[in-house]
């Protein structure tokens, strides 16, 4: 298991420097605030928050979770927002998706100020992610597979990059992270989805593949090139009748087969999860800093 | 010459329909109003918006030139975008670039209201682009080459892309459209750039190579696979004292080497220049109608 990219170790070590940063925010007066939306009672909606949460008053950062009815009016939500946008005791406003089907996602992201934009999923965060500004807010799951990789101490310059997957929440913003002018970036990146054709041949090819396409052990061995770096951010619900909750998680890396060949690679889970609530509250203790 | 892609007479085919565009909102009461702001007296800044205006009188949009001095402050300029933000006779602003140095082209661009951005530059409609928001402006030069792919029956569902070249005008924008799930997009896109290894191999793979590199005939003969289809994108000024100028511009691709294997190809002049103006007339009317 010499190979394994530990994602748990690298968010730990994350997790200390967003302590660390939030004990001095509060040596100079600043209580860096979260706070999470949440619309119904989706039960995966519900452990998420739940865990972030936790992970919020670990690190000393003051969150608070806002329920609401399945039934809420987009306006409702979206007056909502706007007034944590006005509250400056709040630093970072996460929306947990999925909403229900009668409000609009987009709309509702683009309320949220893009200062106080945690998840990064504004579209002038997205924007200026794409233009390689810095400053602004990257989604964390991107975000997270990031910092897993430079941590690691895997070569992102000129390397061959495939993402598997063009969503909107990982493949695409990871695109715009690594392709970017910049001494941690600077990859060719190749962004494969459902239309893509030569799938194999273009995995063949590759240093480094991002699995975020959603599809169970998607990523077959023969698809490897023997050295690649693998990371796995699939999360599928597999049927497993064995199992007490009658399905289990897969990701969407064939890992069994694929570790023994692999450079380096994510366990699933273990590898990129933690990473996305680690960048969230890397984020938010930003936000607070940004702000003050 | 029966493989070119004549930019020409699409960029006409869409002046006519911008031409016509146009009247529909005149008999509505609508003029759309276009307004260059330029900086300084940068010969070729003065060349291309002297080209921009006159199309725009050729189509019936009201357009009028700001220039400043090169000594305007920053603030100066930002004042003046703010109030042409909220002159409501105006629906397009366009701020030509290269600015002078002290001023922060950032800025500048962030600070044309998103609903007037013509030019597609300011972070939430480059973020709006990425996330696959139809309504959205798009950067001309790229909307450019993507009608002219699409009204040239090039297929690009599954083609492999390969895009040599990740700047903000060109390269990125390029991406986001053509990776987009949509019937005229969905294709399997690369970015190549100066950090990329094995350049060769990838554009021997690809479908259609859209060069935007800036670099004079960077696209030879034997990085192309026969059939391919090459867009050139680059204007590259190269010493030339056989010529009254002293120089002579071309393009990034080796066009009489590889016009013979390509299956389709743009000449350079007369491929995606005239493209270009033809988007920002398009955006132009469209931002118009999008206001009323």
């Amino acid at each position: 298991m010499h190979n394994l990219i530990d994602g748990k170790a690298i968010a730990s070590q994350i997790h200390k420097e967003t302590a660390d940063q939030v004990e001095k925010l509060k040596s100079r007066g600043i209580h860096p605030g979260l706070v999470f939306v949440r619309v119904g009672e989706d039960p995966a909606s519900r452990a998420y928050v739940g865990m972030k949460e936790k992970m919020a008053e670990e690190l000393g950062i003051a969150s608070r979770t806002l329920v609401l009815d399945s039934s809420t009016s987009q306006q409702q939500l979206l007056d909502l927002i706007d007034g944590l946008n006005h509250d400056s005791s709040v630093h970072g406003i996460l929306v947990q998706a999925p909403l229900p089907s009668h409000i609009d996602e987009r709309v509702v992201f683009s309320m949220v100020s893009p200062r106080k934009d945690v998840d990064g999923f504004h579209p002038v965060n997205v924007g200026r992610l794409m233009l390689g500004d810095a400053e602004c807010f990257r989604p964390c799951t991107p975000a997270g597979v990031h910092e897993l990789l430079k941590r690691s101490h895997v070569p992102l310059d000129g390397a061959n990059v495939v993402i598997l997957g063009r969503g909107n929440i990982v493949g695409k913003p990871m695109a715009s992270i690594l392709m970017q002018k910049a001494p941690d970036a600077n990859a060719t990146v190749t962004v494969l989805h459902s239309r893509s054709r030569d799938i194999t041949s273009h995995c063949l090819r590759a240093d480094i593949i991002i699995a975020a396409i959603g599809s169970p052990h998607f990523l077959k061995a023969d698809m490897v090139k023997s050295g690649a770096v693998i990371v796995d951010v699939g999360v599928n619900r597999i049927e497993d009748p064995s199992s007490k909750r009658g399905y289990r998680l897969v990701g969407d890396v064939d890992f069994h087969l694929i570790q023994p060949i692999a450079g380096r690679i994510t366990p699933n889970p273990g590898g990129v999860g933690p990473m996305t609530i680690a960048m969230l509250m890397h984020n938010t203790a930003r936000a607070a800093h940004q702000m003050h």
